[in-house]
């Protein structure tokens, strides 16, 4: 991170804006540049203070960049790409903070320059919430940061960026990340949305606490989740095929009314969770 | 509650303990008495000093007492029924805990004699843990608890005591309360014990934030609910048939690729969503 002088992050919601603080707590003589398109983001920004400054011109905000972040929907991140590309300077670092890593990287080695590297990010953390305005400076504290281009000439300054920022950094290929990520969160958001859909809406008012927490990232954002959905369809096509089976199974037990096969199907189920609850209280 | 004397609670694990414990904070000279049939729950539950007396002979404890709480897994309600049934005195009120309705009211009206009144209760709190050592004598306080039996000769007692513990008593017959909790209780389990079924095994260490959210309640006693998933049966069954339909849908809308279609779906959930958020911060 010597050598950075100037970092550059498109995208400036809650990923991209608690970003912008970390990296100015933990760097502050780091030059964070922000880029808002739209006049209302601008406007709603500049009043948050959250970058060192605001650019409403692409090229002038990348422009003598060591570092570009983009922070936004998966979509719209390869379209960043494509408009980056002529004004990044040598040995630039593109990296992306995306939930579905191989279609960005497909897109990076198309659209960027020789001379700029890529490194694809994902921190495996977040929030319910949206927008810059809920920036949280130590969101990516102790959290874990997937990182899918182990091979690239930037990979190690953004594996010390993380690093620094209390993340752990952990090295994985874009493939397997897909197929990760479409299990671990990709399907569960399809879930939870599936199942605020499913209930009743007289029923609402009597959620009992178990509702509540499966639906609780039911408002997680249509643009974003769209995105994710698409640019990782066949994963999560797949996985959902295999939940459903998962889930019509259960029901043919509780059908055929065996009561022991349920309590050793719930126990074995309570025994597997337990990894889960043990490895949250892990510290990285 | 005035002519209330002597309380008991067979089934003193987490939601007994703790509805023992709120009922000696709001009425100290009301007895509270509490049943142990195995040494080991009985050797566990003195310590705790949960219940002014513990008894391990069901007549003991059911003798005199004027309201008998029946705390344990449905199943096991009805068993309970038959056992506690010529050692009621006259007028005594007995209730439940239980999460399906129908089928306790069934074998209440078949075990019960008519000297004694049935109230079917199920308070919509709870925890993910279970046993007695966790519990919170502030438990109800806020909470909704549906009464299931308006008719019965002491369900205005019921009412009353559900009150005076800070519970506001809904009354709903049995068919609805079923039908309800499926949507809202039942299914919800179902998918989560489901989902951590599903998740491979060698991802959990990588598990984001909405796995864990969707899996918490995966730690739910077995015998607690395969005694639900069988005595609500239709209701599950029914729900998981649209449920798996609903997925089905949304993975249709995902293969189709039209973004826009995407969008405006998870736009209208986000929608439906902010509901159940808004009543859930409504004060009682």
């Amino acid at each position: 991170m010597k050598s950075v002088k100037k970092i550059t992050i498109l995208g400036v919601g809650f990923m991209g804006g608690s970003l912008a603080r970390a990296l100015k707590k933990k760097f502050p003589s780091i030059l964070v540049i922000g880029y808002a398109r739209s006049k209302a983001s601008y406007g709603k920004l500049i009043k948050l203070k959250i970058v060192d400054k605001l650019e409403r011109s692409l090229a002038k905000a990348v422009v003598d960049s060591d570092i570009i972040i983009l922070a936004s929907p998966v979509l719209s991140i390869i379209e960043h790409f494509k408009k980056i590309a002529p004004h990044l300077k040598e040995n630039a670092i593109v990296i992306d903070l995306g939930s579905s890593k191989e279609v960005i990287e497909r897109a990076a080695e198309k659209h960027l320059p020789k001379k700029a590297s890529f490194v694809g990010c994902h921190p495996l953390c977040g929030s319910d919430k949206s927008g810059a305005q809920f920036f949280n400076p130590d969101l990516y504290k102790g959290s874990i940061c997937l990182i899918t281009s182990a091979g690239g000439k930037g990979a190690k300054t953004i594996k010390e960026m993380w690093e620094k920022l209390g993340s752990k950094a952990v090295f994985i290929n874009s493939r397997q990340h897909d197929k990760m990520l479409s299990a671990t969160s990709h399907l569960t958001h399809l879930i939870s949305f599936s199942l605020t859909d499913f209930v009743p809406k007289n029923y609402l008012k009597f959620a009992a606490a178990s509702l509540k927490d499966l639906t609780r990232i039911s408002n997680s954002p249509a643009n974003v989740w769209a995105d994710i959905f698409l640019s990782n369809k066949k994963n999560v096509l797949n996985d959902l095929d295999k939940f459903v089976k998962t889930l019509v199974n259960f029901g043919q037990l509780i059908k055929k009314g065996k009561r022991e096969d349920i309590v050793d199907y719930i126990n074995h189920i309570n025994k597997k969770h337990r990894t889960i609850t043990h490895l949250a209280k892990q510290k990285l």
